[in-house]
């Protein structure tokens, strides 16, 4: 495979079509129920309910099924202990290939499981970000591994875009859809899909107050480093937005807004009481900003939050639905 | 409307394109992570997503779009305190009829408000099943109401029948169907719609061990009375079988079995962990059913799970997800 240094929505396009035959078409639900809490006309887009019970499945499929076959038969390897490293383990038991992934030495014996339960390898390795990287780049070198990342990788911003297209042809009177800005990888594929089709549809993104780089970096005019603090959106932390994300992002999203932790964790329950859906907190940063009026929408407006992932310790959103207080993590 | 004295697949048929318009087809979930636990290939159907989270808005809105215009001006009254009450008052807020409810007198607020919020009427009354029952006559004689039984009304059970025709239409090689059994409207529906399509699909019904005349009345060859137990599965308490759905349960229902308090419990935190969805106890018999092994299934067998609501105080769902001890109620 040529590697790519833009996303386009012909890519969004193609990327759909690929994936097509092995993800679920989440259904787009209208939640009436939701409309006075959220202040607007509510759809949300559930990919909890994707097979991997997060959204991540999209971009590593559309990644995967584009390399060669010679490529695959080597395997894959991503630096990642969650969502994304089940994505990729799951496309790897789907097509055949091994899926590697390198994980923080004191990553929980729960969440390895999560990815070893697909059919992932794990190897645990330094807790710092820069030396799992360097231990990626060796293995890549040693094995001929492809390397899959998260979200600087514009094949994997294009399966995240295909959401985007699915919500547009199942509500194509939509005016404004909500996204959490982690690395920015699906956003960025949202966005590109939904701007290149309609400029008139608004995209907002969400950071956790606790670890919001992308927000200040747009407030500065560059790429600001921010000083991460405990979130309980523990898949979006970004204590500096990524090189290859940040100018889609400037490009393509309206507005970036921030939600506080409190607000998170009322979401979750919201969301599990009226919706009847386990959203993770990471998800719920959507529904957040949306309570807490981080943007105006009008009563009549056709807003769809993106709930991209349900994967948490069952116990601990036990502990949010009973009003309990869970500690954000760093 | 005439008054029907029986519910055939034509029944069925008609129902579902009454409602079409108005409810949620349901998005039916393959479930992979779910097969070892369940022994099967596990299929949800998730009517915890329906608008009122529950099945019953389907045969509320069967039955009262089948009323003449002149029946529907008078409104209709129903004796529910749960989901059939708001089910009635979502209908009627949607088709512009008023919906009364009575309800014993010692219903939680929590409950009164959910109804009163889709716009339905409350009437505080005894207790006693009997009371309640004499009350709502009183009222149909006074003003003109069409009562709207819960399960004892063809019509009824027409409309949630139109569950198992999405199911075939989804998955046409569908070999068992699994389905809460309470009042036995719901699977009477149901195994109608199964059995006059493909005789060979099997209809298994789930009581709580606690609370199950119909399993009981099978084996004695006759309707029992049993003395009802504390259960979670509050939403289908049977310490009686219905005269009018136990004909058409003998008839159609392969196999009746029953499930433990523990197990109904440990399934509701499956389901919120696994398929990320929140089902309350009563939906979750049918998964409890499957994780004790009450019947045989082949490890390849497509086994359809039907959830059928997800209306719960959202802190004992969170009780539950954190593996606390909750209640039954009697």
């Amino acid at each position: 495979m040529e590697e790519k240094n833009s996303v386009t929505l012909a890519d969004v396009k193609a990327a759909a079509e690929r994936i097509a035959p092995y993800i679920r078409r989440t259904q787009l639900l209208r939640e009436p129920l939701l409309d006075k809490d959220l202040g607007c006309e509510v759809y949300l887009k559930p990919e909890m309910l994707q097979y991997t019970g997060a959204f991540k499945l999209r971009g590593a499929l559309a990644k995967t099924l584009a390399l060669t076959p010679e490529q695959r038969a080597k395997g894959i390897i991503c630096s990642s202990s969650g969502n994304h490293a089940q994505a990729c383990a799951y496309a790897g038991r789907l097509l055949g290939f091994r899926s590697v992934a390198v994980v923080p030495e004191d990553t929980p014996e729960i969440k390895i499981a999560l990815t070893e339960n697909m059919g992932g390898e794990i190897i645990k390795w330094d807790r710092s970000y820069q030396a799992r990287w360097k231990k990626v780049r060796e293995e890549v070198a040693e094995h001929g591994y492809t390397m899959v990342h998260g979200y600087e990788d514009y094949t994997v911003m294009a399966g995240q875009g295909t959401i985007a297209l699915e919500v547009m042809e199942d509500l194509p009177e939509l005016e404004t859809m909500v996204v959490p800005i982690g690395g920015g990888g699906l956003i960025s594929g949202i966005a590109t899909a939904i701007k290149e089709t309609n400029p008139k549809i608004r995209v907002v993104g969400v950071q956790a107050a606790a670890s919001a780089s992308n927000y200040y970096s747009r407030k500065e005019g560059h790429i600001v480093r921010v000083e991460n603090q405990p979130t309980l959106a523990d898949g979006i932390e970004c204590c500096i937005a990524s090189e290859v994300t940040y100018p889609i992002i400037e490009k393509y999203v309206d507005e970036i807004v921030i939600v506080e932790e409190d607000d998170i964790a009322k979401a979750v329950t919201l969301i599990g009481d009226k919706a009847k859906l386990v959203a993770e907190p990471t998800s719920c940063v959507v529904i957040a900003a949306l309570m807490a009026k981080t943007f105006s929408v009008r009563p009549d407006e056709k807003v769809c939050a993106l709930l991209t992932s349900g994967n948490w310790d069952i116990d601990l959103v036990g502990k949010l639905f009973k009003g309990e207080h869970v500690d954000g993590v760093c």
